[in-house]
């Protein structure tokens, strides 16, 4: 077995194959040797990683006949990509936790387990050690997932957190989270939703047996979400999360027509399990025609967590190669397609600075009916002059909802469009 | 593939054999193919089912030489036992949902899984739909699973959650329970705990890799939870759960010295992510060393559910029959000696009614330290003659706890132990 990569997630691998040696040797059959450890620089002290083990040359580490199985932790496109390539075609099981690289060109990884008859096991890429991938591709298997609604960030999940409970903004909240080792330096994968946006392409892969790329993702981060944002939410006895959605969309006829794949802060009830999803943890909610509900919760990042996803993984691999034939691949045959976010259902909520005089909500609500929107819940409050209105829709096509909210902005008893949100959990 | 029994999960699974052809022969790679169902009586209408398929002869069908797999929901101990017995020695793989014969006899079934190289999948057996024996058998096994905490039973769960919120006794809410069909005309299994003692030792034996029948489970059911140990319960801002429990209990060296494995109810905070599980749902708290907490949940019963977690087994081995070997087989290299009740450590409230009189308090206190038993918080209330003492202990050998309440029974002053219940959840 070789290692490549050796950060936090790597070290943490290294600990725990020596910790449980003896545990991972009775569950396999055979004992799991590390035979070398790749790493861009040797002169850094790894703690607990015995220095023979190091090497700067991945490549050849990958093809070793002394290596059978190969985890990558190094993170990124490449070199990574080239490598597992090289270690599949050399006939090695790969365990990755790379869910940039999956999300991007995952068919390319797939195509050569394929090809090679090689294992490809990525539990850790997503939602850290909360088994979720397992339970999609072998559980639920004989099943059809309607919906996939998960918190898989818990960096901004900490962030919007801190907003709710202490009305903090979200740069307060961000140097916060920042400061405690929750949010790194450069946030931005985190905040704008690329991270999340890369594991709802996979969950949603796996879930409709589809090809969805990260690029198909519709995609909007938390930095644009206000106090007053979060504050409304409150009103509406609701909460702000950072959700990845995936679903089922049918036509008229009942058939698939598509799948809608995106990630986006928006409110939902607090009586929502999701909704208590506090501080850093992960959470996802699957629902599948015959099992209903099923809720996965649980640390979705940090070493050791995913270093106990990663050791999963290579106890599912290693019975593999003592069994002799390799585990399921990714099947892709429903090949449904990503429908675009216009096309896709959902609800807003729309709070407005308006003026307090007659026929202003006549205006409004003539806006919302002329682009087929229907309205769930009005609630109008006189502010002196002002008066701030605010709107929760039913579900309509989110074409509609935003070309509505667009028109709303240009009307002159319309002082500002001071929150808008979208609304999820069941109306 | 042939299905033994065709009750409320059997005619599920035909259902989504048949609906889900396609899917299923996508996902496997072969067309799956039902070669029979076995019946005690063919004259009984089967609704979906083809009678044509229906026959009586059971020991037949598990050997034919059309049948690679066979699915039983018989339930109970025979003659389901000697079926997949004959399956497995003829080289069948076998699915089953009965935990009955898993919990009692699972040894048996596993070395015959083991010797005649047969797969052997249950994951229908606990908690339904939810995937928990999958994550426990596969994701987690490189890690240490140091506790499992879970409601198991829906039928308990209901009429626990009926009590807590209509403020209903125990027979109340049981009859109700049997009128909207979650509980049998027989509730015995449920109430008295048996169906969740069952499921206990199965997910012992899976956590601990150590065997554990239903006989080694210390069992209470929920039949003596009165109204007023629920009312208790609100008053500490807490509520009353039937728990299944089962952790490593480590000896003075830090090595663990054995598991408990014990399902009664007890109290749980309000803020416990278990209390707030509702009506007949299940949910699983696990806590591993490297992985942390993580929360599994769901519907725990009923026949499509059921028939979801057998069709994720069917096709895991489906694929291994196609690949050509079978799944991984139960190791129970640990043999970690499964301790009696007493030497569990617990926590204990005790409601007393005694005497409104000076000196009371303290020949209680008394007591409790003499048995080594430190007090957490007391609570009295005078209320005429009488006094109303709440005491929460910290935790303690059960042992030591349960013999200073027998001693607090006799007290003169002490008038009634009104509620002795568990508590857990964190101190």
């Amino acid at each position: 077995m070789a290692l490549l990569g050796c950060g936090v997630v790597g070290t943490q691998v290294v600990r725990l194959l020596e910790e449980q040696a003896d545990d991972l040797a009775a569950r396999v059959g055979v004992p799991l040797e590390l035979a070398g450890v790749a790493v861009r620089r040797r002169d850094r002290a790894r703690e607990g990683v015995d220095p023979a083990l190091l090497t700067t040359d991945a490549e050849n580490l990958v093809t070793r006949d002394d290596v059978d199985i190969v985890i990558e932790v190094i993170g990124g496109i490449e070199p990574a990509r080239s490598l597992m390539l090289a270690a599949m075609k050399s006939g090695k099981s790969v365990i990755t936790a790379n869910k940039a690289l999956l999300a991007e060109d995952g068919a390319t990884l797939f195509a050569a387990a394929r090809e090679y008859g090689a294992d490809l096991y990525y539990e850790a890429s997503v939602a850290g050690a909360i088994p979720l991938l397992r339970p999609l591709r072998e559980s639920l298997v004989g099943d059809r997932v309607q919906r996939v609604l998960g918190i898989v960030n818990g960096t901004t999940n900490y962030i919007l957190d801190q907003m709710d409970t202490h009305g903090a903004g979200f740069q307060e909240a961000l140097e916060e989270a920042q400061e405690l080792g929750y949010a790194e330096a450069d946030p931005t994968a985190d905040v704008e939703g690329f991270d999340a946006a890369a594991k709802a392409a996979i969950l949603a892969q796996l879930a409709f047996h589809t090809p969805v790329t990260a690029a198909d993702v519709h995609r909007e981060g938390i930095t644009e979400v206000s106090a007053a944002d979060v504050a409304g939410a409150k009103e509406m006895d609701s909460v702000v999360k950072l959700l990845a959605i995936c679903e089922r969309v049918p036509g008229p006829d009942g058939a698939d027509r598509g799948v809608s794949v995106r990630v986006y802060p928006a409110m939902i009830p607090r009586s929502h399990p999701l909704a208590s999803v506090r501080e850093a943890y992960n959470a996802v909610f699957v629902e599948a025609q015959s099992a209903g509900s099923l809720m996965f919760y649980g640390a979705g990042a940090g070493g050791a967590p995913t270093a106990s996803a990663i050791l999963g993984d290579l106890v599912a691999v290693a019975r593999n190669l003592v069994g002799g034939s390799p585990g399921p691949v990714e099947v892709t045959y429903a090949s449904l397609p990503v429908l675009p976010m216009g096309e896709t259902v959902t609800r807003y909520y729309v709070q407005l600075d308006v003026d307090d005089r007659s026929g202003v909500l006549a205006t409004v609500a003539t806006e919302f009916a002329k682009h087929g929107v229907s309205i769930q819940a009005v609630r109008q409050e006189g502010l002196g002059d002002d008066a701030q209105l605010v709107i929760v829709t039913h579900r309509a096509p989110d074409a509609a909802l935003s070309a509505t909210v667009e028109k709303l902005r240009e009307f002159d008893s319309v002082r500002e469009v001071a929150s808008v949100m979208r609304v999820e959990g069941d109306e």
